[in-house]
């Protein structure tokens, strides 16, 4: 640290870099807790801007606050939710569970600069302190979890639905792009009965499409808000209605239908909202998994797979193997959705371990739930448009795996009966021949049956 | 096998029990799974009955099945719903991951009874063949994960929901029982502003309302069945209208709403629906997890704990501590909430490992769903029957900690600020001293004052 | 209950079945948890049996216990040991976290036992009381943990180690089969450079090789048994030496190589000699999905798959497709696979949350832990009767899929680079036409040169 | 992107940064998986310098590389393991499945800065092209899960071990610091008999000094190094000999003592040593959870709790409760060890999914290791100096609690008999007297007995 200032809080002082907005609880922060490389997330960070404005508007508007204070706070909040401060939030998520000192920071970081904007001396604390006026009405305690649910919503509105619809529309895309296509359906890895491909794809786009649901239905909670409890969820050091004010203008600042929590005993000692959404995100992954999955088995190959799907060539496949390419976007979505079922689990529990009118795994929890919105998001989208929309179907090997498959005899069974057409089945098999052949020789149906009765095109819906 | 009859399927004939319905494809899923000891829940065999019942009614319908067979099928699987066969379901959960052979179980059972009932042979497969006749417009491939819907709902209705109501009803009693007793708040497991036992009791109680809420709203999509969709998912073998009919038959067999579901596709080869439904569960887990975590360390004493609440005695604790007495309770129910986070993660995994147009994890997702519901409703109730129903509160003890707490000092925080509210807490820490002693040795405020702000009574809500 | 006696504990008097051994604490913890239908394993009742039965020989030797009740309590010890009384062990794993009921449920059943032989009343508690005498120096805080490493051992010696090396052994007899079959290598599931059936099954076979060496590591930590540490670790109503000596008698009970743990203290709060075993039934959870999976995938077909492996038939695979056989072995292990991933999930959440000298999850730990390894002991073994040993090659399809491969380009790269190597691949891809052709046309190489070196025999293994 | 070069690969031309040594296909990689924010954890980029500078050492020795193109990339490769061109490798984790990219970034540097070295043209693959030199004799499929092993080992030596071992040995102290100080017990929560808090600490040393071995154990595999297995395990263009040599040189390079695995097969589809070491990770994880939580507990109050401990105050713990101070320390490694148990989730569903030569979730496993690595390393380390150095006991609060203890009363019952003794202690806890005076007043003892056996220091080990 080069050039440095002092700053102080009740441990005493401590020097910090001069070029930064942030004071001395941050830095014991940065100084007792050196583990790991993780961030807190930005939109923590910006989400911690939006309340600290939103609180200050509701302060000044009350009285309790002086409007000029009270308008450099809001000033400066903004400014951090703009990102202009990003780099004024060093902490790691491996700090105090209820992110106390990531709460000081924004409050050390918008005291500071309100105080810079008011002609005052940076670290004086004056005429703006980072507790009685940034942190006015407020505590770590609630502050830190609206900060969570407001992240949440707005990570989920950004990133994650965007990817997930884009994902869906190129799905459906593809669902009228390869209609009539029929083509073998396979149970259990098996050959079975025909389906079309655009049935296939009609079954992907469900998933999606359910998925934005499941999400949407846990944004539902997570649009609840614990600002207003402060230390332990009573409301002490607030006001009647300072909740439902500063959700309000969560809600306008944000343009998200942010309302106040109906319990804040449970919005402080409990993230269970956050342990719902990562439940649909879960939900979510085990949808695309099984997507990316099927794709990469459909198109596998180029000569010795099953070659139904005809994959984008993005990059070189191997450092080795000349010509290779490979289905590397389900690999990166494969690879986020087993991630996201970690993440799940480590919410789950995080979420059970709260004490008494605390739970402190608050940072944890926040950086798990955000880091899977954004994967997915991310995922769905590269998956999208790297992956789906060039994705072509052979129609000429499609068709010929189809035209070979015993299982087209169970259109025979209402026919001939169950049994003797698993005989039929079970002939062509063990001798290498036709259905047609089979069942004629074995003497259940004649050809001109055979042919009205298994049709391909009409094996692919209810009569 | 003292006594036993020969039966037969397209692999050859087999010895089955004498005294037993079930068929060859039973008889060799028993020889072929030496697996474990977790038989088929009955809630399945129950459900397959309701679907066995329902088809059926619709095959005879629409004529399809002669209505001399079809009644006999239908009072045959009205027995199976019963209650009255589930000992003719020896087969495990660790068998072929479509649940065909469970399916093929019941099919067996009913063509065997149906026969009896109709004077044939059992083991005849005349004049009720178990697939011509039993698995009529059905495949394992749908009727499995439609036994898995509504075994699902049913165990809801029956089991789960009861019990978390019976929860709640109870927390919210104590919520009215223990109104007015103000009580120290804790934060970090730490001394924090105070609170009133009511008002902890109550985000117990929301804590489980949502819970009740969160799994309502998974049922949404649990009641979404797949049969009609047979072998693949296009409906083969059915006719147009047949799967809306028999799920509508579902519906009124069992009282609930279930509708057929709309992509059947994803039906099959997905199970997110139970992957959403297992999401919620893992959320219920966290909530009772944190409850009764939170009760027995309150409870914890008698003379060396926190000792806020009595807990019913209800057996002796400790086989070489005598007179000891010990939250078991709580044990079982956290218990309970940990085996079910696992649970979770087993039917997330499993959820995403479906090929092509079947998901292959059906028992076992099946089997850890009902699982985590029974054990979550039995001990919901075991739990308030047994403890939440007898807690007391030792008001005496209560309000002596409370009224020795530093965090009091908060509400002086608004009157001297916070750096000097911090300095009257320390030093009463340091000497052992009241804060009332110290904020006047420190000269902040007066003995008026402070007695006029500094009151537990008027910390527990906002001003 | 018809027909019921008296038994008392210091709650009271209670009624029990007038046929069981058992007393007024198990009586009483049936009605206090009416959880779940998950009993005590019996390897936990059976490991009871020997820890009754060595303590009882240990307090004899050393003079504290009567010889004639002593050898009364061996003898109904030894009958627990053999099974006889297993349908005296009514509870459920959903108790007190210690476990306290089921040792207080042996204590009964063996008192009660032994007074029966000695002509006592059952249920006076003389001449034998279950806690003063069998119980004697010992706490069900030290007595279940015990009972819980000698269950564990016990189960990998007799299920779970004999069913992995069967498995072991069938893949390796496959790898000598399997030799000079050399087929197409796949990597991301796309054509890659040939190896031979034999190397692929040696992989598998050396996983399974290094999963049994991995269960034989972590049992070296299972081999240390809590006994001694009654109540909280100190040995309190113990002499000196006692740990030791009854931990040789469960030794020689066994024959398996126990040990007195080295720290009481940790061997009754903490259970991660158990979550670390739970981790290398995990590992070898993976490894086996790996390889039934790849099973499954290259036996896919009959028509429409890869085709490569021909996989036995063992039973009808479908209620609606006439004549299907699917890899339903491959399932029961793969669902008995991610099953076992989840219980690990609830092992390692419980062992974490032990309190101050008493870890409260031993019930649900001991069922999660010998759950999964019964279930992987009987999975491998099965999987290997009903599928590895049946297996075959199909040598012909194999054979026609390895010489399409365009990736046995890769040899040619050392010879004339990557990049012109690629170039042959990607024309050849694009063609639909042979490597040899385009290497000619492109002029890289004549056509001696690449029948030289393009030769799938010379790229198995290193020059 | 101000100054750019133009670099190409088998896809086309592409711009890159000038200012940056990677080429094509690194930048193809950033443009299509711009997915999330977590980057290849540098500890792989140095691993990857290790495995370029071992392999370029053995191709020169055997005569397949010149020597100047070697020596440039040896000296290249070396500036890669010192750590002076992190910032040129921009790849994040998601992207395919064998990290193939990044195998290519290192070629890719490596062989740009090599080219500088000797005078050519950064971009021209002249006279060092990245596939035919720096990745001779190499794959992506063997290079990378060597790098995961390499880095694996290293983070295990350089973090995770120092910061256990740290832990270790303060612990250690505090054992013998908290000599004779005599303590209630607690189980189930509940008040037990006594122990010393030596004894309570020798619990916690010996559960890290267990972890220390388990993740030395697990270390054993992974020293087993893939490299040599190339494109699908068989070593295809490598010679015999060369997997030994190479592995000996990147044990001469990182002083660790790596071997080649014995199956390559294995070491490329598989990562079973990964998931292993994963669970050693989540076992030490069990074990510092518990440590972590029992210290904040034993620590809570300072008036309202339990209060034994007395913990280091590190920083202000509240923004609204002045002079609040918190067991962050706690917070933070409890955070980190539920997260550490999530990452082992993904870790284990990851393992499980490889696909014949290949499992594709490589970047992804690495990453949660390393960081389960890296966190319980540094939190470890944290948490000693920040807290368990600092540590008091609160020697008059210890003994009074212990002397109140109803359970003392175990001392007595080898005299009078449990059920007598249970009489005594409920009779006292009811009528809140000693057991002194109810042990009299029941007749079962006199005072000199009672004194003489109901001795604390007495109970704290075997007679």
């Amino acid at each position: 640290m080069a050039d440095t200032r002092t700053e102080s809080d009740s441990f005493g002082p401590l020097e910090v870099p001069a070029d930064k907005y942030w004071g001395a609880q941050t830095q014991r922060s940065i100084m007792n807790f050196p583990i790991g490389w993780e961030k807190q997330p930005v939109a923590i960070v910006r989400a911690l801007g939006v309340i600290k404005q939103a609180c200050a508007m509701q302060n000044k508007a009350q009285g309790d606050l002086d409007a000029t204070l009270a308008d450099a706070i809001i000033a400066a909040a903004a400014e951090v939710v703009a990102g202009k401060f990003d780099d004024n939030f060093p902490l790691v998520v491996w700090q105090t569970g209820s992110g106390t000192q990531s709460n000081m920071n924004a409050n050390e970081v918008i005291a500071n600069r309100a105080i810079e904007t008011l002609g005052g001396v940076i670290g004086s604390k004056d005429p703006v302190h980072p507790n009685d006026h940034c942190n006015m009405g407020q505590s770590s305690n609630d502050t830190f979890p609206t900060a969570m649910h407001i992240s949440t919503a707005m990570t989920a509105h950004q990133v994650l639905l965007p990817g997930l619809e884009k994902l869906h529309a190129a799905l459906e895309a593809k669902v009228t792009a390869f209609d009539g296509i029929i083509k073998i359906g396979r149970t259990h890895t098996q050959d079975a009965t025909p389906l079309t491909l655009s049935q296939e794809f009609g079954g992907y786009a469900h998933q999606v499409a359910m998925g934005i649901q499941r999400v949407k239905d846990a944004l539902g909670r997570i649009y609840e808000l614990a600002q207003g409890g402060t230390a332990v969820g009573t409301g002490l050091n607030t006001k009647h209605g300072w909740a439902e004010a500063v959700a309000a203008h969560m809600a306008d600042i944000t343009g998200l239908p942010f309302v106040t929590a109906p319990n804040k005993f449970e919005a402080l000692a409990a993230h269970d909202a956050m342990v719902e959404m990562s439940g649909a995100l879960k939900t979510v992954s085990a949808s695309l998994f099984k997507i990316a999955n099927d794709i990469r088995l459909l198109g596998s190959g180029p000569r010795c797979g099953l070659g139904e799907l005809v994959l984008p060539e993005n990059e070189p496949g191997s450092s080795i193997m000349p010509g290779k390419v490979n289905p590397t976007q389900c690999e990166a979505l494969t690879q986020v959705c087993a991630h996201v079922m970690g993440n799940d689990a480590a919410v789950g529990f995080a979420g059970s371990q709260g004490h008494f009118e605390l739970n402190v795994y608050k940072p944890m929890m926040a950086y798990n739930v955000l880091q899977s919105m954004q994967l997915l998001g991310d995922a769905a989208s590269a998956f999208t448009d790297n992956l789906v929309v060039g994705l072509d179907a052979d129609r000429v090997r499609i068709d010929k795996l189809m035209r070979e498959s015993l299982m087209l005899v169970t259109a025979l069974a209402p026919e001939i009966g169950y049994d003797n057409a698993t005989k039929v089945a079970k002939t062509a098999h063990k001798n290498g021949t036709t259905l047609l052949e089979e069942a004629i020789a074995l003497g259940f149906v004649d050809e001109e049956t055979f042919n009205r009765v298994v049709r391909p095109e009409n094996m692919i819906g209810p009569k």
